[in-house]
């Protein structure tokens, strides 16, 4: 209901502000199924997952098909130095900024087929369509496809200039190092820090993807308007307690780092849980020391994961639980000790509040049911909103499934989110953004 | 206070039933100093800890000392076929059942030098002082060092005819069989099972132990008088959720076995804390599948065990854990499942009354202070009770410490100790006890 309310202002804010067409423009739904089948053999594996690891023969082998479908649009299609698959469609040789949408085709091992490409597909299409209707436009456009974003959101934080020598010589889960991959894939490690584009290079970056989550298919929602890419915080957690003999330690002699793991987990549910609003924390890793049955854990090491659309309330969660672990520390007789892990570590980034307004429109305009969301997951958009005014749209992913073979989404629900993703452009294409 | 007023009704019980002695006889500290120094050199390590493993060449090498001493007295030593060594004692002929006692000196890795060897000092130097004061006795004398004591009560088990093939074929921390092992000490695997004595055959078995816990050097007490050796159970717990994506998945639609999983271990902590007497209940080993921080656990693995001296309790305990983990299941929706590990399952071993109540007589007429306690951990005595009447003494360790190089007893109260044992032999000497 909250929703519905602040969609309803939003709205009414999008009418006023942005310029109404006569018709809506609408892509075909046969060309999408052609690229759904098309690229899904591109890794297909015996349990009917997807094997298309980034820098794989098959991510190879998809791109290659990927370039020539674009290729017949008219646009230019090159991979950049950081293996990002470009395809730059200017028509009309307009000086503006481009307008940038796109996702990625690599896959998880053994994943789906359309967490990434679903988005690449929908990017695809939206091209198609304006190329076929030959739809005039004042900004050029590129469809983008990222490398390596199961990796760390490679592709688009090279674009973005947010990687270092470092991140080059990771070793991804094909095998290959990124400075190699990237190279696999026609870029130039030598020369990846060239790629990067700064604030107000970009018109606007926008990004569909399946939902990872089951709010859209619980309540058959069409289309999730994201609001912002969720942060994330990750630490380590020591808990000290005594180790000793299980058979001879009095039960009120010990110092039981497991006891104290456990109300540890369950505190921070409950504080979680107590503030209003949709942050999630997890405890997803636990071991204890020496972790045999016949002794009592001397230490239990933990992991704790806060998100949330706000770092301050990330902060203030992690303040609390802080606190309370204190308390923790004096029931038990052990000791709690955090240990951020940066690496991970990233901030929320808020979806423009402009776009949202449009795709807002455009989903009631062509009669789509929406819901404002955040995304709990993270995307190349959370990489393009540090340069440029960046939006989301979520299409409904059968039970909230990712990352597995059991990846569904009907090609209905596919049409309808390409649908907004080419209004939405053709909007932003008439709207000053800067 | 409890334990006082129970130790003064035994001591009456004691005093109507035994035959009281005019003398108490004494042993010498000196040669139990000597013992020990000289026994600590066969594994002492860097760290001062010791690593005379079973098998291994330095528990040969201690036991070659052990026979030349033991040999001094005039008993027989020899090595049975299941690497026990045994001194028989008889220097009247006698054609009662021998009364037997002892312990082990193998060790675990890095050790200290008291777990085991104390009780075989104690064995020693009270054949000592019986030979070197002539005191005259009515059945022989056994004192016997039961080989792989730590791997699992390998010598006594054999002696009651409790192991078979596989027990055998079982490899040991020194990298040797069961059945390697005890040819290397001396006996002779393929006729092992040939050592096996039956009830009735032993007058009575003692044994004298550090405590491995930290009651008597807490409280100040010097000898612990053992009233049975805690059963011991084991539970692989298995908890079922549903794995999910720990960012897109709302706290409300969680399945998480962690949450499940602390609820138990403080479920678990709470009941064995509810019920009078001295159980433990420990949850030692815990495991969470995928393991990430990122993804909510849809399984976690844990250990349950739990002791006390009556098998009906530790059956009580347990049906309340799985009673209530059923509120948890639905308090979670998960599911949890318990399988027994029957590998290392021990029935409780209550010691004989009659010779508890020896033993403590003996202890006031010394003018020793002594306290009634479980046995939380194994000794070879638990073996031993199933065919004879069966007791043990305790000597304090400091902080409770064992299996560490920091174990450490002094020499006063080995030799304190040192002296229930003597006395005590010398009464059940006169007893009839079948």
């Amino acid at each position: 209901m909250h929703n519905i309310i602040m969609k309803n202002l939003l709205l009414i804010f999008a009418l006023s502000c942005s310029i109404v067409y006569p018709q809506d423009y609408k892509v075909e739904k046969d060309r999408i199924i052609d690229l759904f089948e098309n690229l899904k053999k591109f890794g297909v594996n015996e349990n009917q997952g997807n094997d298309r690891v980034a820098y794989s023969d098959y991510e190879i082998q998809a791109r290659d098909y990927i370039s020539k479908k674009l290729e017949k649009t008219g646009a230019r299609v090159y991979t950049d130095f950081a293996g990002n698959l470009i395809a730059h469609y200017n028509p009309n040789n307009s000086i503006l900024k481009p307008i940038l949408f796109g996702s990625h085709v690599d896959a998880v091992p053994n994943g789906g087929h359309y967490d990434g490409v679903a988005g690449v597909i929908h990017a695809i299409e939206v091209l198609q369509t304006i190329h076929s209707k030959n739809i005039s436009l004042n900004h050029p456009l590129e469809v983008i496809v990222f490398s390596n974003e199961e990796g760390g959101l490679f592709g688009s934080k090279a674009l973005v200039g947010r990687i270092n020598q470092q991140t080059l010589d990771v070793v991804n889960i094909s095998g290959y190092t990124n400075a190699e991959g990237v190279n696999r894939l026609g870029g130039n490690a030598d020369r990846i820090f060239e790629v990067k584009r700064n604030v107000g290079d970009i018109h606007a970056f926008l990004e569909m993807h399946i939902e990872q989550g089951n709010n859209l298919y619980n309540s058959n929602t069409d289309i999730g308007i994201v609001e912002g890419i969720v942060g994330l915080k990750w630490w380590d957690v020591t808990v000290t307690g005594t180790t000793n003999h299980a058979g001879t330690t009095p039960m009120n002699q010990r110092q039981d780092a497991m006891i104290a793991a456990s109300k540890f987990v369950l505190m921070v549910n409950e504080i979680v849980n107590s503030y209003e609003g949709s942050q999630v924390g997890t405890v997803g890793r636990i071991s204890a020391e020496p972790g045999v049955p016949n002794v009592i854990p001397g230490i239990v090491n933990l992991s704790l994961e806060l998100r949330d659309l706000s770092s301050k309330k990330i902060s203030m969660i992690y303040n609390k639980i802080i606190e309370n672990s204190k308390i923790i520390e004096q029931e038990t007789k052990t000791k709690f000790s955090f240990s951020p892990i940066d690496a991970v570590t990233g901030d929320p980034a808020l979806m423009d509040r402009r776009i949202i307004n449009i795709i807002s429109g455009v989903t009631d305009d062509l009669g789509y049911s929406s819901m404002f969301m955040p995304s709990g997951a993270g995307h190349d958009a959370q990489s393009m909103a540090l340069i440029a005014p960046t939006a989301m749209i979520f299409a409904p992913s059968k039970d909230g499934i990712s990352h597995s073979p059991k990846e569904y989404t009907d090609f209905e629900m596919l049409e309808k989110t390409t649908n907004v993703m080419l209004n939405t452009i053709l909007k932003i294409d008439k709207l000053k953004l800067d």
